[in-house]
């Protein structure tokens, strides 16, 4: 039995907070374990929305026991409006992580765009389309943010692998060989 | 013996997270209870760091009890460069409040300068001043983040008492009359 990374992605936001689980093996392929989206209503207080979201969080890990998080960096720079919130989120998602005994770490958006699409700047659309061909799903996974959490995960799992032997090389998918080739550029 | 109400204020921060315990009586009096800091290493993974400020909320949680906790409220535009982190700190601190089944609010910077200075733009030295009057205190609290957390917890208390009545007016400081009078104010 091949090795295998379970990686528990977190796209962090007080409306919509994204998750998604995926199991990575050696050769870089990738199954779906789990996708979904924690909800809190915009009218609850907000310590009760960060409560929703750390005991969904908790339920996920309970129930999929996954072997590292990986939560979205947030900077201050995008989206004024509700950028504290998902700040806070993402707060909450590294304790829930670290009292769960878990490593945690965290990737900016561009570096998880370009893991899936090889390219920093891909829209959601792109984002989707790729996710759901590397996991080969049926339908795009929807909404945009459980998407970004499983692209969170795939980029986790594959930025942290070793760089692709000639085995795995055979086994890339057309992004996961951009994104290789953009690491190797990147090195030089 | 009478009423009084017991604020936990907490000033949110990864380097230093400040926390002040009051207890505020019927006429506005005020007695400290506890002040500190929470100090986390800035070269620590953020996720142990969060992890720290909220063992260390949990342990005064625990040991002094208080009726409710007080959050500064973090802006977007405040200082680039750590708010981030405030607001992942700030997260934890109302998750942990809404954990211990604590009513959780948040404040402004300038209600809390404010409430304990009668102006919204005090400096640090007139808040730490104004606090270790209220609170009758030999010394100024120090870290400023100390001072913080007890401005904040005074506020909450304040802004939450019904007006002053007859009697709590004789014994308002001036900082408490100041506040009583701008909150009159904006009234009209």
């Amino acid at each position: 039995m091949r090795n295998r990374l379970r990686v528990l992605g977190i796209d962090p936001g007080l409306t919509r907070c994204g998750v998604g689980v995926v199991d990575v093996a050696d050769d870089r392929t990738a199954r779906l374990v789990h996708v979904g989206v924690i909800r809190s209503a915009a009218d609850a207080p907000i310590e009760d929305r960060l409560a929703t979201i750390a005991r969904g969080l908790r339920a996920v890990i309970a129930e999929h026991t996954p072997d590292v998080v990986a939560v979205e960096r947030v900077f201050a720079q995008n989206n004024r409006h509700s950028v504290m919130g998902t700040a806070q989120a993402s707060g909450v998602a590294l304790l829930v992580a670290r009292e769960h005994g878990l490593a945690a770490a965290t990737h900016t958006p561009s570096e998880v765009k370009a893991a899936v699409t090889g390219y920093g700047s891909a829209d959601k659309l792109q984002v989707q389309t790729m996710v759901a061909r590397i996991l080969r799903l049926d339908e795009l996974p929807t909404p945009a943010d459980a998407a970004d959490a499983l692209a969170l995960a795939l980029c986790h799992a594959w930025r942290g692998a070793p760089a692709g032997s000639a085995r795995g090389a055979a086994v890339l998918t057309p992004a996961q060989r951009a994104w290789a080739e953009a690491e190797r550029r990147g090195r030089r």
